[in-house]
């Protein structure tokens, strides 16, 4: 048995939410715990309680909305995503994830549908992590990963405390922030934030976990001399150094892995002056792979090329991984759900791994989880120019949506 | 006929200049038209009126101490350097060639020997170019490359107009900045700035001319993109392309001649973020070559490995020269004089180009120039691990006041 969501009151449910903190251009800008942020959440709020729904909101402003289940003992399914957008980001992002949870709860009450489970519906607090860094932060705190009284001192650039925020806008919740009792399942929604399903010509993405990821710099030392008076023969030019590496990096992920990728988003050298050979350098690394395994080798590799980078130019190098994230393997029954639904209905589904990460990769610490992607228009994300077709974004919402549905009533 | 410089009195003159304006590390920091640089002018006029030298100071602070010939029509000979310093330089520099002059003068007037030329020497105002830009400034006045009335409204980074400075240090002369008559010949000694003496051994540089000069930035324009989820074949990455050209910058100079040089001193991605694929990236150039043919060459060799790099990534670039300096090919007979008095005392000279530009190259469009360089130890300069030995300051000092002296008595 499926459910099937009524497209119409979807799109009108994604253009009203747009309109909070819409920007001129079609876009959103809506930064965590803003005054455009508390807006959305009132709204969010209204809509629970106009659906008879117990709201409750935690001590780090995670919002969450309860149907009750027949089963008073079973472990409720948890389903949605986050309201909050980049500074002029777009209006899908994971805006549509929440839309989808909550028109999910709208058909099951139109078509007086009973679950044994409970199904909540919840809003995460700052995903996105562009205001108060880091993101993920409310599934973070969540799940444990983070801690709260950390988070909670966090500032903005001008200074604002994340738990002055939380306070001013009224929610700082009364519950504290972590599971209460055991979640049978979460499924999020979120657009892909890449161009795999565009190009693929899919409907939707069945996501069967999120990469990892290595970040590090490498700094060379070579020296400084007068461009003009220092034979070539005679140089030490650490700029040749790190601008040999970073082409050597644009290979790397070309001999580790068909999803394998690897960035230099940042290279600078001193004293960057157009007549004096650079003194130092530095190169920026983001290696994305899912396996632990691969990320080791391509650390290596980029050591190695490094060193040989420096040895080019007789020069030292110093190499240093400043971050690794673990690639996460979402539940194989909550991804086969997914696959399921949308077999069911007879999608074009793409199974992908999220180049990005996302609330759920906290969430998968504490119980079983799986992702839809949506379809992004050649990939664009995080700028007004985001798109989904209302196409796209029902077949995405839709397939969310059973999924927790099929597994509230343990049809997975 | 020769003279021989006093080594000691030589030696002892560094010293004493070398105290005004004086680092704790042994360096030099006195920079144009600052308090220091005023004492070290004061000093200087001292040391000109004890040799009884008519002094004159011009419209814009250089300052001239001239010794008469026995011929009063007689066309006179110029020799001399600068007194400033980089911040935090080295004490020999151009300091060097004002003592050799001030010990020809003093050595003229202790052996009593005439000329039938007059001898000018002169100390340039703002060699260097750090507080006020552009450098070689007082040469360039005086020669009528530069527009006086433009260089007087220069600024430092404090705000400061250096005509004030010049007001307030008591060095706005009230003769004019140019020639007053025609010049027979000016000599110039500096340290090498660049290893070429060194490395080959060598007691004294006969330099031959000043290298020509290319500068430029080319810009390359991709896409931003998430490091994460952008497939690497759907990457139109601008810092993979400036890399790509600045290994290539690198190999140029081997490709065209032994004596040029090419340096990228800049480079830079935007938006600069670890894991956002860099948008534009810029590289800059300086190619020196002593040909204009080859400069040529070399543009257009970095234009095509720049529209290589752009092509290859699938995106756009824009070559920009943005500034040219033909080379300078020092007269003949003047190189020739110095090259005679090296041999005369039996040092073992080298000819070489300048990488560096010097004021020489400003006063060789007034009259026949030639320069001396002193080795300077490793080719370190700028800095107060500047080195060059006594006994090569002598050497170097000999030469250039020889030079002037043969010139001076029509010996040349």
């Amino acid at each position: 048995m499926t459910v099937t969501l009524n497209k119409h009151r979807l799109v009108d449910t994604m253009e009203t939410q747009a309109r909070i903190g819409g920007t001129d251009d079609g876009g959103l800008h809506r930064l965590a715990l803003s005054d455009e942020d508390k807006a959305a959440r009132d709204w969010f709020v209204d809509q629970l309680a106009a659906l008879g729904l117990s709201v409750r909101i935690d001590a780090f402003g995670n919002i969450f909305g309860r149907r009750p289940g027949t089963d008073p003992e079973a472990a409720p399914v948890l389903i949605g995503s986050h309201l909050d957008s980049q500074p002029n980001g777009g209006i899908y992002d994971g805006q549509l994830g929440v839309v989808a949870a909550l028109e999910l709860l709208r058909t099951l009450e139109d078509d007086d549908v009973e679950t044994r489970r409970p199904i909540e519906i919840v809003n995460w607090t700052n995903e996105e992590g562009t205001r108060f860094q880091p993101g993920l932060q409310g599934s973070g705190v969540w799940s444990g990963v983070f801690d709260i009284e950390t988070e909670y001192q966090r500032t903005d650039r001008d200074g604002v405390r994340l738990v002055d925020e939380l306070e001013r806008i009224g929610y700082r919740g009364d519950t504290p922030a972590e599971p209460r009792e055991v979640y049978e399942a979460y499924f999020e929604l979120h657009i892909e934030q890449g161009p795999y399903l565009d190009a693929n010509d899919a409907n939707v993405g069945v996501v069967t976990g999120v990469v990892g990821l290595s970040w590090g710099e490498v700094t060379f030392t070579g020296e400084a001399n007068h461009a003009g008076s220092t034979p070539m023969h005679m140089r030490y030019d650490a700029g040749v150094a790190a601008a040999d590496l970073l082409t050597s990096i644009r290979r790397i992920p070309g001999r580790l892995g068909d999803r394998t990728v690897g960035t230099v988003g940042s290279i600078g050298v001193e004293p960057d002056s157009i007549n004096i050979i650079p003194e130092t350098a530095t190169v920026t690394w983001d290696i994305r792979d899912p396996s632990d395994d691969v990320l080791d080798e391509a650390v290596d590799q980029v050591r190695a090329e490094a060193e040989s980078a420096a040895s080019r130019e007789g020069i030292d190098c110093a190499v240093e991984e400043t971050a690794r994230t673990a690639g996460v393997e979402f539940d194989d029954g909550c991804v086969e759900t997914v696959q399921h639904v949308a077999d069911e209905f007879g999608y074009e589904s793409m199974r992908l791994i999220s180049g990005g990460n996302h609330d759920a990769s906290h969430v998968d610490l504490v119980c079983d989880t799986a992702m839809v992607f949506a379809v992004s228009e050649g990939g664009k994300s995080h700028t007004a120019e985001e798109y989904t077709s209302w196409d796209d974004c029902f077949t995405a919402a839709n397939t969310v949506a059973n999924a927790a549905f099929l597994t509230a009533t343990d049809r997975r």
